[in-house]
Formats: structure tokens, sequence, C-alpha cells
């Protein structure tokens, strides 16, 4: 027997009729899905931000699926423009995260030069595996993350870290590990207090919800084993790019003595430093309100980056499907070459 | 011709009829005033976070005069014990920050052993002394914290400094110093939105808001030349106990060499260390809100602990009303004895 999932671990659906995306906006006050008929639609879902986190890598596939569809009367070479015009508009949509581009490859390298019902056979396929060896990945990366904790302990987290998150639960339950959780709500969009600590509630595990603010005297005050959270990239010199208040979280675990695991399938080759990283910043008007009330009077600008770099110096490991390394050995996770997508 | 004060320097107000307390749980949405006809009804208005930071000095000074009022019928001795209940009534109510001590003593040294109308007067007399005395040393201090900023520069504050702050931007102005601030919007009450950020704006500063995550990245970034706190109270060995927060920062601050200046009008010489003060905790179920609103789902506790405390290795100087100190040399404030309160 295994646990049923929590909704969040499959909140991306794609059907006849369209790809289906839970509004993690309004998660978890109301369960509300987007249904998106075109790639366009998804592309202003993901931009949007009804979905984040691994979110967008599932609406990614679905979208390519749909544009298959949709280009399944051209010939060959057309439907492969097409194809390729839908996955930049996917990938344009946020830019720090480079999972858009994994998954809108894995669909292409699945058609290859296919056309009408072999094309959108062939990327239906490609949608499917690109699923299924997202989830092997996230649970071997959390399988390895599991390892690194105590058999009973605080784990401190950060936004939402999704799969990676709900598999670590997992893993270590099979483990026989008793994890507690302590999460930042992580303003402005509160995933922390409405994706993390809703679904680590609704999987039975011991949760408490803290602001922003609260993190460094949680790890002065010794009530945290360790600081994990998810990475939206991490460089090859160990740069880990993460929601913004990961930074802060880090600098005070290094000087608390407390270890911050940031887990990633895999550190981005294409990427060797922090400083190549582009940074997007949202809306600063989305700083200003919160769950639709505004917090302050006019006359005040609001800053969003959305991310920040969090220097190796501040990093105790790095865990990908591959297993734990520390920031500056991140080569070696290529040795055996590059992982299957 | 002086700037005009904003509304949050004048927002505790004693007449015929009691305390009048502009309430900043609802500031800058509404401008209510709570009326308080006697020291329970202040003392309520405290711990319920009518007012906070310098708010309650003054706050406690109104209730002192409430108490003379209302023991004035009394013999002096009976009057006495009347005053002292009231001031231990009045202390009692938040635990963290030693204003309400020095503000209820202000009071007693000044009734002194009167009873009746000149008990009254001689309370009346040690309010309005208490306030100047108060107004002169955020002055003065301020004045010591402006002399350490740049002449143009951005300045990073958390919470609400109130008057600290009113009169660093007043200083900062007379010393031709042109500043910008950022300000972390502080959950859960959100004072530094609602209170800094608005009052800054009200006063025509340049202000930027941010979440409580986001200021490690805009220290990392180099934006920011000062971190500039108040300090609900400094230990003898310059531990800063200030709102829960300062500590991230601060930690922050020193990982990027950026220098922290933690405002406070004296250190506590009944405060050798920062094991020394006690914490508030509050309800945890006030993180689980924001402006009345649900931030997530049931079954998840809250912890809201309202101060951190903030080691002397990560804090650059303390600003005192004699000036300004490293946090190593805390004594020597007190080498021309004691201040007048």
């Amino acid at each position: 027997m295994t646990d049923p999932l929590p909704v969040l671990a499959d909140s991306v659906r794609l059907d006849e009729d369209g790809v289906h995306i839970l509004d993690r906006r309004r998660f978890p006050f109301a369960r509300e899905w987007v249904h998106c008929r075109t790639v366009g639609e998804v592309a202003d879902a993901i931009s949007g931000m009804v979905t984040q986190s691994s979110g967008p890598y599932f609406a990614a596939l679905g979208a390519m699926v749909l544009a298959a569809r949709d280009a399944a009367g051209l010939p060959a070479a057309e439907a492969r423009v097409r194809l390729e015009t839908a996955a930049e508009q996917i990938i344009a949509t946020r830019k720090t995260n480079n999972h858009l581009r994994k998954a809108v490859t894995c669909v292409l390298d699945a058609v290859d030069g296919a056309s009408g019902d072999e094309l959108v056979k062939a990327a239906e396929e490609g949608a499917r595996h690109g699923d299924e060896r997202y989830r092997a990945r996230c649970r071997a990366l959390a399988g390895h993350a599991a390892e690194l904790l105590p058999g009973a302990g605080v784990v401190l987290t950060h936004c939402w870290a999704d799969l990676y998150l709900v598999e670590l639960v997992l893993a270590a339950r099979r483990a026989r590990k008793s994890l507690a959780f302590v999460c930042t709500e992580t303003r402005p969009y509160l995933q922390g207090a409405r994706l993390t600590a809703a679904t680590l509630a609704e999987m039975d595990v011991d949760t408490t919800l803290i602001t922003d603010g609260m993190g460094a005297a949680e790890l002065a005050a010794g009530r945290i084993d360790a600081l994990v959270t998810a990475a939206d990239r991490v460089t090859m010199d160990g740069h880990v790019v993460n929601k913004i208040g990961t930074l802060g979280l880090a600098v005070a675990a290094s000087a608390f003595d407390v270890p911050f695991h940031a887990l990633v399938q895999a550190p981005d080759q294409a990427t060797a430093t922090g400083a190549d990283v582009p940074i997007e910043y949202r809306d600063g008007a989305e700083v200003l309100t919160v769950l639709g009330q505004p917090t302050t009077s006019g006359r005040i600008r609001g800053r969003y980056p959305a991310f920040d770099v969090t220097p190796p110096r501040f990093v105790t490991t790095v865990v990908t499907d591959r297993g734990p390394f520390t920031p500056d050995r991140l080569g070696e996770y290529y040795a055996e070459g590059e992982p299957n997508q």
C-alpha cells in the first residue's frame, strides 16, 4: 500500500480537450482548474503564476502536445516550425528556471520529423515519457536527501519545493524517519503558507508556519536540524538560484551552523556561475498587496526580484538525482554523462 | 520653518476625558482613535497592539495620569499604592521593551508623596516632562545616527522605528543628506508597510517596499549603504533585541559587509546579556492570517516570537542619545552617570 499523493502532486492534466491546470494562486482556499485550449493560454497561465515550481514543467509538456495536435494537418517541415515556435513561446514565459526548456526539448526530440497522426502520437508519448522521467528523478533526489537528515528532526523549508518535497516526505517515511517541518510563508504569493504548509498537513506531517522574517531566529535557537529547499537552478560552481528569501535563510543557517541542502535534479551545465543567471523581476506592485488587499498607502514603490542567488560558501550540499555533492564538486555529476531527460 | 510632523509622531493624546490612542492596527487605511478612560483600557490597548514601538511609552505616561486622577480622593499612602498597582499593570502588558518601566517610573518619581489636586498636577507635570525628555533623546540619537550615514545613500530598515526614524529623516535633511529608504513589510502586522513606508512617503522620502524575505538579496546586490533599525532593548554586552526579522537582516548585512546601526536611547544597565531578555511569544494564530484573512488551511500551527536577539558580532554600532558606541564599549555610555529620564 502506498500513500495517496496530495492534490498538488497531480495538478496539471492533459486530456482531449486541452491542458487543465490547478490554480495555485487560489489554493487551498479554492480548488479551481484553469482550462487552457491553446499554447498561448498555457503560456499565459505560466507567466500569470497559475502554476509554478514543478507545475510549469508539466504544463509545458501539455502545451507541446496541444501544438502537435494543432499542427497535425501540416507537412512535416511546417509542423516542426510550428512546434519550435510554440517551444519558444513557452520558454519565454519565465526565464530563471530551466525546467521549461527541458520539457519542450523532451517533446521536440520525441516528434523528430513526424507529421499527421504520427506527430500527435509521438508528442503524447514524449510528454508521457517526460512526465515519468521527471517524477523518477524527483524520487531519486528525495531518497538521497532523506539520507542526509536525522532519524528524528525538524526541517526548515522555504517557498514550495513541490514534488521534491512530496517525495522527500515519502522517502523519509519509508526510511522510518520522523520529520517535522517549519515553513516560511513566502510573501508576496504566500506559497509556503498556501502550498507547502497545506500540503504537508494534507500528508499528516507536523507543520509549523512562520513569517519570512522568523527563519534566522529559529535557526539561532537551535530548533532546526537542516534547511532544505528546492533550487530553480544550480550553477556549475555551486550558486543556488531559488525563490527570493532563500539567500537570507542560507546565510543565517551558515552563521548558526545548520546545514543547507539544496535540491535540484542536476546542476546546469549551461550556467557556469551566479552572474550568468538572469533574475526575473516581476511587477513591484505585487509586493504592495496581499491576497488582493493593499498593504500600504500610495506613493510607495514595490520591488520584486522573484529569485535570489546563494553563493556556494553558504551551501552545504546540492542533492541531485545522482546523489549529494558539495558545491565545489558539481562537475562530478556529469562524470557518467548526460542524464536521460 | 520646521517640517510638520507626520501623523504617527503625535499619536497618543491625553485630555480631560482620557487617553486617545491612534489605532496602528488600522493605519494607514483608517485613522481611528481608541479612547481609553481607565488604566485597564490603556493596558488592553497596549497588549492588543493598538499602539507599539514608541507608542506604549506615551500611552503609559497617560495611563499614570488617569491613575492619579482616579486616586485624587484618597490619602497619600493609599493613592501611592493605587499608582504603584497601575504601574505594575502597565509594565505587565509587554515584557521585552523597557520603555513601559521608564514611563511609569517617570510619573511615580514626580508624584512622590502627593495627594488630591497636588497628586494630579504632579502626575500631569511628570508625564509632560517624560514626553519632552523622550522626544529630546530621540532627536539626540537621530542626530548622531545621521552623522554615520553617507551624503547620499539608501538605508534598509525593518519594522517601525517610530520617533527614531522620524527624527533621523529630519536630522539627515538638516545635514543636507539625501537618503532613500527600503522598508521590509514586517509580517505578521505589516508595520513596515503600514507605518514605516506610509510615514516616509508622508514625509516625502523616496521609499521602496520589499517583503521580509528580500532583504538579504538587497544587501548582497550592493544597493544598501546601511541597515538601520530601532532596538527595543540593547544589553550591556551589545546584544540588540528588536522586532523579529532584525537578526536575519543583521546576519546578511554582516555577510555582505554592510554596516548595521541599531538605535536606542541607552543600553539597559539591568540586562547584562542576550540570555537575560525575556522574549514575548504572541499567539501563533496571528501568523496564520494577514489583514484578517487566513493564509493557509487548517491543522497547521503558527509560531510568533515577537522579537529576536542579534549577537554583538553582527552589530556595527549602537547609536544612543550620547553618541555612537561599538557593541563592546557600551559600558562607556554610563561613564557620565545615569541619563535624566
